[in-house]
């Protein structure tokens, strides 16, 4: 049995490359197409990128050779495969539009970008903890009379560092009322090439432009409900993130203070509820999904960006440090692989959601 | 006039370094004693520090030639000087003891050691905030039977990072239930050699020993009042602090949300305050003082670590990003120099305040 | 007696922020001017560098409220001021023209470019080297019908960082024939943004492009002789230049090896030779010399980046670790300020022996 | 067919943590002895390099409870392992003692020290290279009466990035006169903790202790010859080294300039010898030896240590910007991964060359 063929739009920067470099022998899936911004359209991948690979590994050898296509001309991709990630960088419209396009022509459509993740009938997904919100796609494909293509989106990569952890506490049952978040984040999560070197050694800078606003709005659709046919956000957790840039190549480090609305968990609880978790990604088996996708570590001082980003190749959150708070009720600190987990990973697994959930064929 | 006559303990570490630095043709006092352990008395001061003189300016032509004396014994400081800044490394109790001692014999103790900061009748100053606490003085001298000594310390380095805009709200009246704040802070905070490039390379430790406990408490002290003769904490305010290491040399980033406990300010009349905010050091004219204690920029990445740090020769406190919070009221971001204000710098402004207000002669 | 007026072409630029920085406050020289691209042209200059002025301190208040012009207008200038510094950045021969039009206008050009260091009759400067180059000068103005104006360019900013030393031992009749030469060059030597953080964390680039060539021709330039009216490299000696970018924020070190012709000093003689050595600008008192041009170093570890960039206010050259070359004759590391020694500060010393000479009155 | 049972002393420490790391899962070897100091002596594995162990990945299970030896009697070990990797951090001379004294006890010691690659009979290897001085080992066991055990080494880290491609062009008939070599290596190479931070952030640091000399001296060594039972270095090349620490966490860089002694290759054609260089570990297939053991980058600005230091799992050479030298002949920028090809690795690879040439049993 054949693999199902996908395409990368947004082929050449670097969330594309790192789309290229994670589906490199993907069991699943096989990259046939990519495409890029017309003045890359034409070229060979390798040359496209050539002196702007950002990977550690060589370009695959079935890539290198592939014919850039414009990612603008739809028609290319509806021949070619049946899903394409999107990672374009263009104005949030011009998105919003193309991967409209790409949907109504019959692609199913897993994008990088913020475009969408306010549309209503998209959902915004961490495979484990809101899969049941595929369960929209039916009616989103009704809202635009699409017949087989369809648009899901993963959030922001900072939210990933805690948002899991989070969720395993309230699946036991525990309901939250407030976080207040401070970020640490990998240079990488701006693209290449991203903060200057000048900005970077010795020094922080304690401001990313959009950051925060995405990590307080995203979390509540991701745990929000389905109501009448739309995601409803969750309105009873409030959220407040504090994002700062920190000179780590890769890794988004996250200090989280929790209070919970009514009852609290012991602290032991909270570990083992973090250790034991598991979830549909898990049951199902996806070839990206993380074995353990919470790694607790006792040791005080971890997790560390450059020791742990890399858990369970870059798919697993990495906690430590609860502790009690002397505001809030606790305290831990939470990390992951902004690129993997954050970005092309986390898409990947939904992407894989898609297929053993039966929404691509 | 002649210059008051000074020593510091613990002169050949990294915060004995700054204080010699500092003191530098400073125009109230003169380095005339320097003291460390028993293997390095009886060298040269140049000799003492061989292969690990951190500054970047030279050793001063007075200081490269003077005899390292043993800091424990104290008899030597007694006949040489009035007041001596205590930067010794040894086991807390020791230095109780030891600075306890120096005080007994008439020597005025300012000292950088956390050692004595939870003795009730020892004030633990910063002078912009809370001057007023060296009425507790005479207490403490008639307490230890004490005639001319009498020992006061400065504070942890990361709290300087944001106490003071705190306190400028509080002074105009409007009260403060909680605080949470994560902090980034600089390698020199850990003295030489401090943490391993191994682990600041690419990467970040969320933990610093002891550095939240203290972030927590003190701040508490310095707020208080005295009653019956002790300085009392205040208990009004909860602080939660979580503390990371980051790969800057010197300058401390605090994070902050604030919450208040009844009315709040307006945005705007915050900024005012801090801009406007002068204390008795600034009044006084003390040499060390900052003309403004809090810089505020209004550029939204600002403050940052490199950039900074050096504003007011390492004595302001620089804030930017005044916000609403979703969570608490505001949050903000504060950045100080922590081997400056937040360590030697911060104790010669204190060792000013003493003398402008007669306590020594 | 008034002030020097001076403009400054490229001044919203990195070299062009390190001229009015230095410039503050400089007791020959005042900025009355600054040009830049014509889209800052019409703006206030704190306005036209909003958001990207990357000096520690801020604009001078001066400076803050003049009106940008556009360089390429050159009428503009001649009004204004005698003297401009000239950071603009253009294409090679555009630079060549808009230099040489502000010459042939009757002004002073002092150029941080490299476009014109290859122009015969154009003098590339160390003021404690070739001082005696100035003598092109009238043949210069004779050459092109330019009755006041004519030019001077300061050469690479990485070869300030051992040229001056070798220099020093020529000048006591030692001759040359070979160095060796592998630079660790600082990120602000490619100015704003330069090289991304994610190229310059835990990694170095083996790579500058056009670094190894100028420095392998201008240093023997600049060691030539005046010749029937144009200046003659000197061909006896030969430079290999390797040259590195590493995260070093300031600060261009230099690894290098020298054989000499055929007598050699012996090992204290060079070091005996370096610590006495003066030039012009230490006879003339110049505003900007450093008392001290070369300052060597007995530390084994020195010179180092951090520690030794800002001796003698970024001015002077620091040297160390002399000693036995296995292959040639002897082996030393330099450092230099690249941005201070290395741009603006040269071209201002520059500057400063031309009006001390009587070429600007 | 078992395993080989090996040991390794000095195992709690950093390069004692590579060897557990790389010898993981290995197809010859197993690990089932680790001794260290008399303190650590006792303890399980894992409590006693709690807090220091420094790999990514975690202890091996089957290590994680062996229990630590004293390194020092050595009786323990002859029992069970014939070979020993030797990473003991002690005096010069103890080191020499201790494993001659593993070695008259009949144990295979393969050393990372320096301190017997000065003795004449003893191999400093590096196994595409001199292979053939295993030759000297029958004479080194007569020399001292040793039956079963004898010592080889491995030499300096920093040498590993450049001698294989200077050996690629011995082999083909080139012979060469000089070197001159600058280094740029990672501070792993001090060990843990090593440089700190605040000698690392900003700066670099023109030396490193006894590293110079090493590459100087050793490089010599194994490129000569045996002759009448000793090693007799090749003293027909002159080495000049000069050392820098940089801010790199793994991998060494090089930028070597090279003169042939009489006929020169052609650019191109050393090209093709490196491309097409393989040796006698290539031939044996040994397990730990890279397909490429020389990997040419055309790319203008490789090889980059963090890009290029894990190419063939750590233990290839990279190389780049070959082109000719104004001074020698050709200049180069060579790489290695400096705790795996130089150090642990390559000391692996030397024990797998005994084992395929019959050496240990």
């Amino acid at each position: 049995m054949g693999k199902i063929e996908v395409g990368i739009i947004g082929a050449t920067g670097m969330v594309g490359q790192n789309y290229i470099n994670l589906l490199n022998n993907h069991p699943w899936f096989e990259v046939v197409f990519v495409a890029a911004s017309p003045k890359s359209a034409g070229k060979r991948y390798c040359d496209a990128v050539s002196g702007r690979w950002y990977m550690t590994e060589d370009i695959p050898e079935g890539i290198r050779n592939l014919q850039v296509e414009d990612a603008n001309r739809v028609e290319n991709a509806v021949e070619k495969c049946f899903l394409i990630f999107s990672a374009v960088e263009m104005e949030k419209q011009a998105i919003v539009e193309l991967e409209s396009e790409y949907a109504r022509r019959g692609v199913v459509v897993v994008s990088n970008n913020s475009a969408h993740r306010h549309t209503q009938d998209v959902p915004v997904l961490i495979p484990e903890i809101n899969h049941h919100h595929l369960e929209i796609i039916p009616q989103q494909q009704k809202n635009h009379n699409w017949e087989q293509g369809f648009i899901v989106v993963k959030p922001n990569c900072s939210v990933q560092s805690y948002m899991t952890p989070i969720y395993a506490l309230m699946e036991a049952g525990y309901s939250i009322s407030n976080l207040i978040v401070t970020t640490l984040q990998a240079v990488s999560g701006a693209g290449y090439p991203g903060p200057s070197s000048l900005d970077m050694i010795d020094n922080i800078i304690p401001f990313i432009k959009g950051e925060e606003e995405k990590s307080e709005i995203e979390p509540l659709k991701i745990l929000g409900n389905i109501v009448d046919g739309a995601i409803v956000s969750n309105d009873s957790i409030k959220i407040s993130a504090h994002c700062n840039r920190v000179p780590v190549t890769d890794g988004h480090t996250a200090c989280v203070s929790i209070q919970f609305s009514n009852k609290k968990p012991e602290l032991e609880e909270i570990k083992e509820l973090w250790r034991n978790f598991k979830s549909v990604p898990q049951e199902l088996e996806l070839p990206t999904a993380p074995h353990n996708p919470i790694i607790y570590h006792e040791d005080i001082d971890r997790p560390q960006p450059r020791k742990d980003r890399d858990a369970e190749k870059g798919m697993a959150v990495s906690v430590g440090r609860l502790r009690e708070c002397n505001v809030f009720d606790y305290r831990f600190v939470g990390l992951s692989h902004n690129t993997i987990r954050g970005a092309a990973g986390g898409a990947i697994l939904i992407a894989e959601l898609l297929k053993a959930r039966g929404f691509i064929l």
